[in-house]
């Protein structure tokens, strides 16, 4: 059977390009809007693309003077785009450290029961301290103190999708019996950070259990998705590099026991394209252009946790911290400060690179220069398939769907309709069993 | 100008009977999905109704064996009937002592956002306590203690829903400004229970503030109401009940130096509904004699927190003690023993009494007999409005919007068309304006 890759639209307000909401074609409102996001979700359901996915942090991040920053819960705008589509897979990013698993498990089984198998759950560990200040947190809890949270939190919600066995509901009108209780298990979790008796208020999804997907990639964050994660979102800005990540994570998972081929890698590409070379450049400039450089310094800052407000515009990154005594996302300092040093950007122009991406690769070209790109890093043992980062929505997912995924099928490389209906089956992800099932029972 | 009553449909799985599931017609799968949901808000919506409403706990709440009990999170659910709806109200339950207000305010802006200003937000303490040890806690917060945490709750939540003044958003594409930062406050609130910095992640939502509900009856649930809510759900078995109610409320939200007015006072009612009394005497019988005593009697056990397995069917219930000696909704508690002692109801009676409606009342009769007694109760000071308890669904929901609500606008006491487009201006509540308005502001 031929390897198709997978495609996962990364839907953000109107554009990942901070300078988007200026440009005269875009809506203002858009990140507020069902319309805008229902419009979204239905392209990319119309490209065939996998899922689409939506970012989260319980605070306000970044400098809302400069940029429409706030976009709606993503589990009540999954909720939105469940009834809005029929096939395309719905993944939404929530908190281990600001969320209870009870209430979360509950929120993507609910997800996973009204799109009919559609689910996934994007684990973060939220690093921003602002968020901390919401939860009445003076001090935010360090990394790895996030993670080990994180880990048992995810253990507890796994525990409570399992709680009902996939048999448990009987439905019986005639006998009056609707469920089968010796079917239906309490978890009874008492870990470290959680006491959960359980079991769940819901039946097993159909999905089983949601997709988990995970994005971190320090040596925590690979440990965790290593154990856990079942699609990985990730950043890097050269193939090399996206290959020693893509050997390392496959060989961490196999050293596990799990299936390498059970945890499909995404990195993440923001794709400027136009028609011709000329006219994904003008694209280009045009975004570049509506940057304003005092906002650039201050997500910079926000970036390295490190204040870098003032900061000489036209000099190469004064000198900074290693990642271990910093306590942002650790891997996307350094990819960002190698990337400055690699090419040795002053920060004007890092400000230009980062504007569309935040660290992930912008990549400006034509439909088929795309394509060509993305075939090179899948065949060339960096991918599985791609995140899409639209640098303008709904503009550039338009372009995407509607020029690089032909491209992509002509190419052989994606597929021309959906084969099955769950996320875990557009993803080729075995549906796994509950752990309480076959446990020896009660007789009723 | 006329006043008209107001319309809530309590939308709960397959009926709010506990045997509803068992008819021939319903489909057992109701409580689960998506087509289910949809069909019924939109037959709300035809009917012109203010609002649907879902309740909620975080926990399994009754025996499963004998009835379906979970229905999807339903900030999640109302997300999907945002988008499957135009103008109808949202309102979904959630609990304040199981959530982080910064989480809460967050989800039920969403939901004002993407339908255009139609949620609701029923604030609830979350009374079970199998909750609790779904969140950790061997031992119950107790009454009291739940009602300050609420308290400070709704306060925090009400705060961040106005950190954002009206008139934030610049979105001025020309600058680059995209929002005046001294129109956007931190909180800093500082309580008992709470330390939340603020501002919230979005902008101020379509109502300014989503609806407050609230549904408790005790001493303190009513103290709360007179400060908090902007419709209330109550149960009352007697007109006489109903309009003690109603007076006692009112006047309590006067005292506050509310406008009475401001609060819609909404009892409950489970409508069994024939087009003749024999037939709906007929729906009646099929609904009792598919319910299980043994289920019956759980259900007991849970309203009283007190263990009424193995007590004698046919016999008036055994001694209990006074509301101030239980844990549970004591409002409730001691509505229903009086109903028992009132009727000299045998506790089989009693069961088939509550199967329908778990304290609410029960009516049986004509769209004409359901109209008179709505009518009666709306027009001798014990109601505002309805809400409406079908315990049969989707069919108990179609009898009363095709049947009922024609009746009741021949009368001239329910609208024909909407004249607003958000909950607030359905219920005629005023759209409350930011505490933070017009507090002096650093120049920009």
């Amino acid at each position: 059977m031929t390897r198709l890759m997978h495609l996962n639209a990364f839907l953000m307000g109107v554009g990942h390009h901070e300078a988007a909401w200026r440009l005269p074609e875009t809506d203002v409102g858009g990140n507020l809007s069902l319309a805008h996001f229902t419009a979204l979700a239905r392209t990319a359901e119309r490209g065939r693309m996998d899922s689409i996915f939506f970012a989260d942090a319980p605070a306000l991040m970044g400098d809302v003077r400069y940029r429409p920053v706030g976009q709606p819960d993503p589990t009540v705008l999954l909720g939105a785009l469940a009834a809005a589509t029929d096939r395309i897979g719905l993944i939404a990013t929530a908190s281990t450290t600001y969320e209870e698993p009870y209430n979360l498990a509950r929120r993507f089984a609910a997800v996973d029961h009204l799109s009919g198998g559609r689910a996934g759950w994007n684990i973060v560990t939220t690093a921003s301290p602002d968020a901390g200040r919401n939860f009445g947190l003076e001090t935010m809890p360090n990394h790895s103190d996030r993670y080990a949270r994180a880990d048992e939190f995810v253990e507890v919600v796994a525990k409570l999708w399992d709680s009902w066995e996939d048999e448990a509901v009987a439905g019986d009108k005639e006998s009056g019996e609707y469920a089968d209780g010796a079917r239906i298990h309490a978890i009874d979790h008492r870990g470290e950070h959680f006491g959960v008796l359980g079991p769940l208020d819901l039946p097993r999804s159909v999905q089983g259990r949601p997709v988990l997907v995970q994005a971190g990639s320090s040596e925590t964050g690979r440990a965790f998705a290593a154990r856990w994660a079942e699609a990985v979102f990730t950043a890097h800005q050269t193939l090399a590099d996206g290959q020693v990540f893509y050997t390392d994570l496959k060989t961490r998972v196999g050293a596990l026991g799990r299936d390498p081929d059970g945890v499909k890698i995404l990195p993440g590409l923001v794709p400027v394209i136009g028609s011709t070379e000329a006219e994904a450049k003008a694209a280009e400039r045009a975004l570049e252009e509506a940057i304003v450089p005092e906002y650039g310094l201050k997500q910079l800052s926000a970036f390295f946790g490190i204040d870098m407000t003032g900061v000489e515009l036209d000099a190469p990154l004064p000198p900074l911290p290693h990642e271990d005594e910093i306590e942002a996302q650790k891997s996307r300092f350094t990819l960002v400060t190698q990337l400055a040093r690699r090419e040795n950007l002053t920060v004007r122009q890092l400000l230009g690179r980062l504007g569309g991406g935040r660290g992930h690769r912008t990549f400006t070209g034509t439909p088929e220069q795309v394509a060509d790109t993305l075939q090179e890093w899948f065949e060339q043992g960096a991918a599985d398939g791609f995140n899409v980062m639209p640098p303008v929505l709904p503009g550039g997912l338009d372009l995407f769907v509607d020029h690089v995924i032909p491209e992509l099928r002509r190419r052989g490389l994606f597929r021309d309709e959906y084969e099955g209906t769950t996320l875990r089956e557009h993803l080729g992800l075995e549906r796994p069993e509950s752990r309480y099932a076959g446990r020896e029972r009660v007789a009723a």
